[in-house]
């Protein structure tokens, strides 16, 4: 590769409600698809651009990071308001900074972390949270879930949160922690708002809205907390065929040996 | 009044940012046409609803009270469902009471809350947060906008910032409270977020955004804290021609003598 070629990382946010995903497809439209447009259209060049996690149609990020290379010698601070001006409101480049040659969005990542946002015990859902959350009318049995949690945690064979169409040989995969909070919804009322927060090492295609869903049958009485040790031992899907709606799902955080300095 | 009749308000919120305001409007489709409708498809009658306040196009109202007398007989607790299911996501019905027969969502109210959100110190918008934000990329001085606030609070005659268009002959309003606060954005990063809530028995027409707006104008240098007492006692227009845009606006709350129960 020539000298003047460089690596460049992007930190992007975006509200998933109207995209087909990350990963491109052929018509066009999904959240990669418009960063590589929006790149061709800042540096005359289409770069194919790595993302750290290929999030499915309707989830959000928070935290995505993309790398690509461009011999482009647009200064770091002005990618930032240049990219934005050719994405639509929903991407939004939160940063970008020069990484070493051989940093790579998805391979260089150690540790990602997601959240599961749920809405319950309201027979309407929260307006101004609604893009962000999963609506359930019931009330959820918290201590129920939270009872569920330490079964996750540490290293397991994740096979039965594995949705079909992949077809990861390995499956196992460490949880470092998986955490239940509560908060209030617009109006102030205690505990309406979960928040679920899954922080591992990697993640099996759709594994985070097969345990949410998991959580969410125990939450409503179908399923018992002390049974998920049995579920993840069974490696079988069967065991957990709720999924829960892409929309509560937010990729919160990636990170890497060294943090990135994003301008 | 029949025996029969009843008079219902309901609490409703609302993201703005679809929507020609509140008032009915000849096209139809703003706030006012949906909530008549849905209540037209619910109980086969279309009433005529009074809101507390008519909020502008693409401004929120997180409490928005509506009234409207019906010789429906649903019972209390399914006309938030059965409303809402003749509503567009972003109009959501929070709950409805039945009030005495006197009681009028605007006429009865005898305090407002609104809250105005701005985005600063960042060259691109927070994108979970950004439909209800104004996104400012300067740094915005807040000491001096929190060093103009007194001067707003007590009884002014508040001509200064009432838009054209209304011809209300008594200007003279009371704010018992005006607060700045600031708080993180999606990212952790501190005060990019600025809350201004501004608590009044009435509000003169855009009021707030005229009032946001002057703030503005002087967390970015362009006024001096220390002017907003002349500039209100001018009573006149031309010393705050800045209006901040709707986006950033939210009907906060709205209180009446005796606190409505909805369920």
């Amino acid at each position: 590769m020539e000298a003047n070629w460089r690596n460049i990382a992007l930190l992007v946010s975006y509200d998933g409600t109207d995209f087909q995903g990350f990963q491109s497809q052929p018509q066009g439209g999904t959240i990669q698809d418009h960063l590589e447009e929006a790149i061709e259209r800042t540096t005359g060049n289409r770069p194919r651009i790595d993302g750290s996690g290929r999030t499915d149609s309707g989830v959000h990020a928070r935290k995505q990071i993309v790398t690509f290379k461009t011999n482009s010698n647009l200064p770091l601070r002005r990618w930032k308001v240049a990219l934005q001006h050719h994405l639509p409101q929903s991407i939004v480049i939160v940063g970008a900074a020069d990484v070493d040659d051989l940093f790579h969005a998805r391979k260089s990542a150690v540790k990602k972390t997601y959240r599961y946002m749920i809405y319950h015990s309201e027979r309407t859902p929260d307006v101004f949270q609604q893009r962000f959350q999963h609506h359930v009318p019931q009330t959820l049995n918290i201590e129920a879930m939270r009872n569920a949690l330490p079964a996750l945690i540490g290293t397991h064979d994740f096979a039965t949160f594995q949705a079909s169409g992949s077809a990861k040989v390995n499956t196992i995969r460490t949880l470092h922690h998986v955490t239940l909070t509560t908060l209030p919804d617009s109006y102030g009322r205690p505990d309406r708002v979960i928040c679920l927060e899954l922080c591992g090492d990697g993640f099996l295609y759709k594994m985070v809205r097969i345990i949410a869903g998991t959580l969410l049958d125990i939450g409503l009485g179908k399923k018992q907390p002390e049974h998920m040790a049995a579920i993840i031992e069974s490696r079988n899907r069967n065991m957990a065929r709720t999924t829960a709606p892409a929309k509560g799902l937010i990729l919160w955080d990636v990170e890497y040996e060294e943090p990135i300095s994003f301008s």
